[in-house]
C-alpha cells in the first residue's frame, strides 16, 4: 500500500491515525503509519512538551504528527473565567440537573479543570511547543489555521493538513497554503459536514487537483474501506475512531465505561450534534446526548462557549464510568469496534485486507 | 466488470438503474446494465401494462426490472378521498399559501391527479401487471414486500430485491425471503437511513453473508464510486440520481426547470426530509424544501398522508418549471450532474473509469 505520501513522510503505509493518546500515536508510527497526536486535551503547554519528549523517544525514530484545534479567524477571547460569564444560567442549570438525573456525581476539587485547548491562545501554544520537537505534520481540525501559523510550520519544514467537509472549503484551504486536505465525510467522528465520504472524497480530489494530496476520512476502519477511499481518489486515509478501541488507548482513558459502550454500539448508534463544541460533531449516542434532545433542553451555545459549558461535565461523566452515559466523539465505524486489540494488530489487518480487496477487484475487472 | 449477478440476470455489467422513465430503463438494459422501472407514478395499472409492453419491445430482448413502493405490513387504507379527509386543514392551508408565495399557479382541471402508487392496493396491482411481462427483478423501495408478494414473484421465477438502511433490516428482509439487498446509504436520493455507504455496505455484506448479493446504493455516479462500492463488498451498484441527468429522462420529465436546477446544484444542495412521503427522503434543496423549515411550517404527516397532501403541489411545481422551486428526490451525487448526456455514454464512462480505477489500485498495492 504505497502512494506518494509514503515518500513524502517516510512512512510505510498512508494510514494517518488521529488520536489523543501518545501511546496510540507512537504505536501507529512504529507499525508503519503516521500517528498524529491530538493536542486539545493539553491545557498546559509544558504537559504537551513532556508528552512530545516521550513521543520523540518512543517512535523508534519514525515520523509522527500533531493535531490542533484552531479557527482561521482569531476570535475575541478573554480568559476562561471571562468566557464563562457569557454562559447563560439556563444552560448551567440544565447541565447540572441532567448530570444529577443521570446519576453522575461531582468531582473532587482537584479534578475540575475543563479542556482549554479549544481556545485560540492555547492552540497557538501547542503549535509553538510542537515545533520544538520533530513532527512532520500539523493538522488542524477546524480547517485552515491562520496564515502565519502555516508559514511558521513551513519555515520549520513541517507540512500542514486541514479538515474539509465540502469542496469549496478545501479550495480555500489550498489558497491559504495548506498542503494536504483531509476530506472529512459525514460518517466521521468529531466535527463533520453533511456530505458523505463516497461523494465528498472525489469532490475534493477533483477540486484541488492532482498536486494536492487528499486523505479520506469518515467510515474508515477496515482494509476494504481503505481500498474504497483510495478508489475514490484519496492518497491515504485519516482514521480516528478505530484507535479508541485499542489496548494502547485504554492507557490514556480513565473512563471505565468506554469499552462496554463502544462494544455494544452499532453503526446506527451515533448522533451528529452541536452539544460537544458548538459546531456539529458526531458522538456516540448515550443518555447524555439524548438528554439534549428533550423538550426542556436549551440550544447548544456557539464555540467556544459550549465546550466551556460542558467541559467539567465531560470530566464528571468520564470519572463516573457509566457505559450508558458517555460523551465521546466517534464515527459510524463504531459498529465494527467490538473488541480491544493492540495497535500493531489493527494496522496489520488493515494492510492485509486492503491487499485482498485489490486482488478481489482485479477478478471483477478481469485483470 | 463481472460479478455473479451478471450470470444470474444475464447482464453485462452489475449496474442496476432505478428510473421512473421507460426510456432510461430500456437504454440502460440495452447498454448492458439492468434498467429498473419505477412504478409509483402509474395510477392506472393499464398505463403500466402499456409501458411494459413498450419496454418488452424496446430492450432488444435484454432483461429489465420493476420497482414498487410497498410497506410489508398492509396499512388500513381507504380510497384516496377517505384518506384526504384525514389531512388537517392547517397542512392544506400551508401548502396552498406556500405555492402562492412561491409563484406556482394552479393546474387546469384535468391535471389534478396526484400520485397514488404509494397506496398499497395500487402497488399490488403494479406487481400483478408486471408479472404478466418479463421482468427479472421486482425491487421494493420500502424494504420487504409482504411475504405473499415475494412468493408470487418467486413462483414466476422473478428475483426480489429490497432496500435496507441498516444491517438489522437487511437480515429481516432475508428472513422474509428477499433475494438481493440494496444497501441504501445516507447519501442516496429518495428514502434513506442515517448510515453512509462507506459504513453501511460492508455492515450489510457481512451481516447477510456471502450467499446474499448486496447492491451498493447512495453516492454512486462514477466508475471510481463503483470500484469503491465493490471494494466494500457489494456485488453491484444500484443507481438512480445520475439517470435524471440523461437525454432519455428528459423525454419523460415535463419539468422545464429541472435541468438548470440539477446543473447548478453542488453535493451540499440536498436535504433529507419527511416532506415528500412522510418518511425521511433526500430531495434537491429548493425554495419548496426550505419553506417547510420555516417557523410557520407544520410537521410532515405520516405516510401515506403526506404524499397525498403534496401530490398535487408536486404536479403544480413541475408544470411551473421554476428551477428554484423543484420537488425532486436526488442524492448527493447531484453535484456531479452537470450536463445532459445519453444513457449509453454514461454507462460507457462508468465502465471505463471503473477499469482505470482498479488498475490504479493495483499500482498502490504493488500488484
Amino acid at each position: 500500500m504505497r502512494t506518494p505520501l509514503c515518500e513524502a513522510f517516510g512512512i510505510e503505509y498512508p494510514i494517518f491515525a488521529f488520536t489523543p493518546s501518545e501511546h496510540v500515536a507512537a504505536a501507529v508510527s512504529r507499525a508503519g503509519g503516521l500517528g498524529v497526536l491530538g493536542c486539545v486535551r493539553f491545557n498546559d503547554a509544558d504537559d504537551l512538551d513532556r508528552t512530545l519528549d516521550w513521543l520523540d523517544e518512543n517512535t523508534d525514530g519514525k515520523p509522527y504528527g500533531v493535531d490542533v484545534v484552531m479557527p482561521m479567524k482569531i476570535p475575541t477571547e478573554g480568559t476562561s473565567i471571562d468566557l464563562k460569564a457569557m454562559i447563560p444560567e439556563e444552560h448551567l442549570t440544565f447541565v447540572e440537573r441532567t448530570l444529577q438525573q443521570l446519576g453522575i456525581p461531582p468531582l473532587p476539587e482537584d479534578g475540575r479543570d475543563g479542556v482549554l485547548g479549544w481556545l485560540h491562545s492555547v492552540a497557538r501554544s501547542h503549535v509553538d511547543v510542537a515545533l520544538k520537537h520533530r513532527p512532520v505534520l500539523i493538522a488542524n481540525a477546524l480547517g485552515s489555521p491562520p496564515v502565519d501559523v502555516i508559514e511558521q510550520a513551513h519555515a520549520a519544514g513541517v507540512k500542514v493538513a486541514a479538515l474539509a467537509g465540502a469542496a469549496k472549503h478545501a479550495l480555500s484551504h489550498v489558497a491559504n497554503g495548506v498542503d494536504i486536505i483531509v476530506a472529512q465525510g459525514y460518517e466521521a467522528g468529531g466535527h463533520t459536514g453533511e456530505v458523505a465520504s463516497m461523494v465528498l472524497t472525489p469532490d475534493i480530489v477533483d477540486a484541488v487537483g492532482p498536486e494536492v494530496p487528499v486523505l479520506g476520512a469518515g467510515g474508515i476502519g477496515s482494509g476494504r474501506q481503505i481500498a474504497a477511499s483510495l478508489a475514490l481518489g484519496s492518497q491515504g486515509v485519516w482514521t480516528g475512531s478505530i484507535w479508541l478501541g485499542t489496548e494502547e488507548y485504554q492507557q490514556l482513558n480513565s473512563h471505565a465505561g468506554w469499552v462496554p459502550a463502544f462494544t455494544k454500539a452499532t453503526s446506527s448508534d451515533t448522533v451528529r450534534t452541536r452539544i460537544y463544541t458548538g459546531k456539529p460533531a458526531r458522538l456516540l449516542k448515550s443518555k447524555w446526548t439524548e438528554a439534549w434532545n428533550e423538550e426542556d433542553a436549551p440550544s447548544p451555545l456557539p464555540m467556544p462557549l459550549q465546550n466551556l459549558l460542558v467541559a467539567e461535565a465531560h470530566n464528571r461523566i468520564n470519572a463516573a464510568g457509566d457505559p450508558e452515559v458517555v460523551s465521546m466523539p466517534v464515527g459510524q465505524i463504531v459498529g465494527r469496534m467490538n473488541e480491544v486489540r493492540p495497535v500493531s494488530e489493527v494496522v496489520a489487518d488493515l494492510v492485509a485486507e486492503f491487499e485482498a480487496t485489490v486482488k478481489r477487484l482485479d477478478g471483477v475487472a478481469g485483470l
